[in-house]
């Protein structure tokens, strides 16, 4: 007997499916980081962790991994030849490891073209037009990533101090972030010093919640966002209509706020990536074409 | 006998003056970082150090160490009671430790009423109205710092990969840094990955040159920047003319590129802030006021 496995994984946590060769799924594991830009070993480790929960929960010996046709997601599988060096550390008896990407792209789009913005944490576009696939943005929070939770989450504490320093206008946002930092400005200082990027991320959802109380600040703030990524999807997208998905955490937030133009084109995600990795598993392996349960 | 001695520290260093009680130098000192918001110890030692060095090249006896009275600026002195945590180590007669800012405006603008904006890696803006010296700005790279090399740096690296996804123009600016990495989009990631904001301050000054060139995204970057920084001065200058100083590495470029108003203000600074620290330790020490030594 030979098995699919689909695998999403990623900087806080892998999640495995396994299902039998048309794609249905038989149980699904989880486990811990898989980052191989910083650790391939541990993401090894984590990636073999997860697929024995997946063979526990569907019920099969786990003696059958080394059967097994698998389709990785990763973040950074296409850099510096990463995801070539994790294929050959896996003892799958195919592994094909994708940037984490491509697969939330299969899950949201299914077969057909389109965008998927991924506007989680950070930002990036994957498009698809027939065989071809394209990336653009995603370089990460320092350098990139506009329109994600941690550059959001970033420029409300910088307004924070902006209004502070009554250099731009304070409004209730502004009074109630400086607010949870005791009314002290040193203190977000210090926050913002060892801050990662998802801890950034936290202050994001703020941002849309006074939006919607229709606060000067978090209006300017997202008008600024939402042309930054218009601006992403004019330059991904065909002139001509074509599927549009927002995914991440932040993506349904997003997509109310869109222009016309762009509105007109959204759909919501027909699958998350797990499922997206599974169908492609089944694509690459299988004889048949997928059918792979939603959801 | 008594000295005074004022003394310029941060996170690059420490440079020490010995005067004597009417601020004639007499000796100057260097020595290593005095970071007082992440090593106090280190901090003290280096201070010393950089204090007995004064004592050596003005060729007076360091034994005469403990009956100086000095006046310090440090980065980092008005937060969390820093300043006067250091003052209780410091084995002078007297201490007093300011803010990095106070020496650098009395240095620049002596006694004169006005504002100083220090533009190097950071941004900072220091303002005396009469006895009253206000702060603003200065937050750190993370949250704060328009204007400063760091910002402008990071700035110039997120614009290049903007030019590489299409997503905002290219320009020769943005061709040139893309081709100082190679050509390759991952470089620049790689180096903001691990780049302090001095390593991200080495970017600033292309911004100017190819401005100077009409480069249009450096103007555009330029442009915005001026902005952020015009904005700081109407928040903190009085609308009647004052003095106004533009300090930092990036002050004297900046300073031509001001809009008219606030050119017309612009003084070449007086004296630079160890100067600024001598002449603080004359006025609160000494019964005469300072005579300093330019320079």
């Amino acid at each position: 007997m030979t098995y699919l496995l689909g695998l999403d994984g990623g900087g806080t946590g892998c999640r495995a499916a396994l299902a039998d060769l048309s794609g249905n799924v038989l149980g699904t594991g989880k486990s811990g980081s898989a980052n191989i830009m910083t650790d391939m070993n541990t993401a090894r480790l984590n990636i073999l962790d997860a697929t024995e929960a997946a063979f526990k929960k569907a019920g099969i010996d786990a003696g059958q991994t080394k059967t097994v046709f698998a389709v990785l997601g990763l973040a950074g599988a296409n850099v510096g030849g990463n995801g070539a060096k994790l294929e050959a550390m896996l003892p799958f008896q195919k592994s094909l490891v994708y940037s984490d990407g491509v697969i939330a792209l299969q899950g949201a789009l299914g077969d057909h073209d389109g965008t998927v913005v991924i506007l989680g944490t950070g930002s990036a576009y994957v498009t698809r037009l027939g065989k071809d696939i394209r990336f653009a943005g995603g370089w990460g929070f320092k350098v990139s990533d506009l329109g994600g939770g941690a550059r959001l989450g970033r420029d409300l504490l910088e307004e924070t101090l902006l209004a502070y320093d009554k250099f731009h206008p304070s409004s209730p946002m502004t009074a109630a972030v400086l607010e949870r930092f005791g009314g002290n400005p040193h203190r977000i200082v210090q926050f913002a010093h060892s801050a990662t990027p998802s801890d950034f991320g936290t202050f994001a959802p703020t941002v849309f919640e006074y939006a919607a109380k229709n606060d000067a600040v978090a209006v300017a703030l997202l008008d600024k966002t939402i042309g930054q990524i218009e601006r992403g999807l004019d330059a991904t997208m065909s002139p001509a209509p074509m599927r549009l998905s927002l995914l991440g955490g932040l993506g349904a937030l997003y997509g109310p706020l869109l222009s016309p133009h762009y509105r007109a084109m959204l759909q919501a995600p027909l699958n998350d990536a797990l499922t997206g990795a599974v169908q492609l598993a089944a694509r690459n392996f299988a004889a048949t074409p997928a059918e792979t349960a939603h959801g």
